[in-house]
């Protein structure tokens, strides 16, 4: 019964989230949650912000917030927007900056709302297939098009892009925006936010679910030259003048000025995702390199969907995507030591059995 | 410079929120906000849900505060739908039930963030003038069209269509949704909530900014007809899986929950509301009957900017809006009695003056 909805949206097909079990008995490596609970300084200031306050609306502008991660980025608050989450920032970007008509282009194999985006606000897009390792294939992002989004470290696999290769892109695409999706690129990749200076049409889009452990207070935002960045004020302004409210405000801005916390909990899980690629390595899985908070690993006496289930029967969930080319995959969210070792431990029951 | 913007965005005109003044010594009757403190349920709620499990991504469907909110109306959860404040919830349904070339229609003189979801979203509209005291031409809302939206308190002028007239609008129209934004309604306004069983056409949007004291937090939800409910999921889904985060869920529960606490502030509310109106009459100001928590006013002697200015420079916020028909007029938000007292005290100043 879609009687009452609008042409336009009768054959859309959303995108759909990792499960959020709603009592916590699993270990939960579906989701590329951070096993770290937020900086004491985050919690604080969520505390302070917890009062009388609330009544009041938000910065509109977010502007401490901004200041705040410019700072940290070596930017100006000008080249900052700040979103509900960087899927909303993503939503918002490719509304800012891709004109329907000419295509915008991702590849085939990456971050499944990349699509939806383009369906909701009727894109044109086109899918580029990865090589068959997975890595991509460059010059096929050099054309012309109207558009390129690169999520690096690719979800769901972990693979990197040099920034050598990020420069050619950008090189070969100067009249279209080059959006490149860094939610992931705190756990040992190289930033492209060093090239923003020199590039006038790059946005390099951020989040602090992952690196920052506040997946539960949606906070993302983008950077770039500050002409790109009011387009996507522009359509913020637009839309919903307040997308942060007072306590992600304060909790986005405690978060990004704990540097040492930061470095610590990322060490911890970039030391644990080594451990575990090891250890998966022995037990027979293909694991491919990842600069991720996530590892992608197949194993050939079993298959991705088998795994799954095998893994959920133990108590432990992880993402399986029924997808052609990546459908004897999983892709497993690093935990803390403790958790990926039972998760090793249930492989190993389940390769045995 | 908007060499990088999409070609639809390049001349929308965004909305503009009234001044968030980031040292507040103003009294500020300026946004609408409400000037009770948040339930202190609320803030232990939000207190309860500020720890470790902030790592982790909320549950993007809001089941528990969709349930709360079901059993406040009276309706079922999947009759619930909850964004990230009003203003997200309206541009969802705008997105969700109005198709490009069918003309959506809505008062000239209302909440003026309408007009500018049609131009973020292409759509096509008319504004039909209200009469010259501001009530509504309710046969000009019976024709054929794309779809209307009424909001109810009407904002800036506060009058309020009586649920004979909705009901008149609803038939005529049952092709097609038609929108109630009843932002303000919990403020002596007759709820339109009632006539969702009978109308499956019929949209009600809630916000929790006003009558809730949660403007900081962005909580707003949607009420109607499941396949309704659907149509804005499938938008949202579509665009950002998680709009509320875990503490504005926390929080959204806990105040529709507390119905002593909001009994009581908002009838404090209406009283102020009431001896504002006598006392402001008795300067001579023309108001209008108003079941907002913000009245609508004029004065023969003075332009509505050399009030509003006039008020400022006494440390009074209030809304002034530059626009055709209602630029003798100001929005003032219902404060304390205090904050009342000192407006009026103001205004007699600035009127012997």
């Amino acid at each position: 019964m879609k009687q009452f909805w609008s042409e336009r949206i009768k054959d859309l097909v959303p995108y759909t989230p990792g499960e959020q079990p709603k009592d916590r008995v699993f270990i939960k490596l579906n989701t590329n949650e951070n096993p770290y609970p937020p900086s004491p300084k985050v919690l604080k200031a969520i505390e302070d912000a917890a009062g009388e306050g609330l009544r009041l609306y938000p910065d509109p502008e977010a502007t401490a917030l901004r200041q705040a991660i410019a700072e940290y980025h070596g930017l100006k608050p000008e080249q900052v927007f700040c979103g509900n989450g960087s899927d909303e920032v993503l939503g918002l970007c490719f509304y800012a900056f891709f004109t329907p008509g000419k295509k915008v282009v991702f590849p085939d194999i990456t971050y499944s709302f990349y699509p939806v985006y383009t369906q909701l606000f009727g894109l044109d897009y086109e899918e580029i297939p990865l090589n068959e390792d997975f890595t991509l294939p460059v010059e096929k992002f050099l054309g012309s098009n109207g558009g390129a989004v690169i999520c690096n470290p690719n979800a769901p696999t972990g693979r990197t892009l040099p920034l050598t290769d990020i420069r050619r892109i950008l090189d070969a695409n100067p009249d279209v925006v080059v959006l490149v999706d860094e939610a992931y690129a705190d756990f040992g990749a190289q930033s492209a936010v060093e090239l923003i200076s020199e590039y006038p049409n790059l946005v390099v889009v951020c989040t602090m679910s992952k690196s920052r452990s506040l997946a539960g207070m949606r906070i993302g935002y983008a950077l770039g030259n500050a002409d790109l960045i009011a387009g996507v004020n522009c359509v913020k302004n637009s839309f919903n003048s307040y997308p942060l409210d007072r306590l992600a405000l304060a909790a986005g801005e405690a978060a990004i000025r704990d540097v040492e916390y930061f470095e610590c909990t990322r060490n911890s899980i970039m030391q644990t995702r080594e451990r575990t690629t090891v250890h998966l390595r022995e037990l027979g899985f293909r694991v491919h390199d990842s600069n991720a908070n996530f590892i992608f690993i197949a194993h050939p006496a079993k298959s991705g969907k088998e795994l799954q289930q095998g893994l959920r029967d133990r108590g432990v969930l992880v993402r399986w995507f029924n997808k052609p080319r990546i459908d004897q995959y999983l892709r497993v969210s690093i935990g803390t030591d403790a958790d990926m070792e039972r998760m090793c431990a249930a492989c190993e029951e389940i390769l045995k059995g």
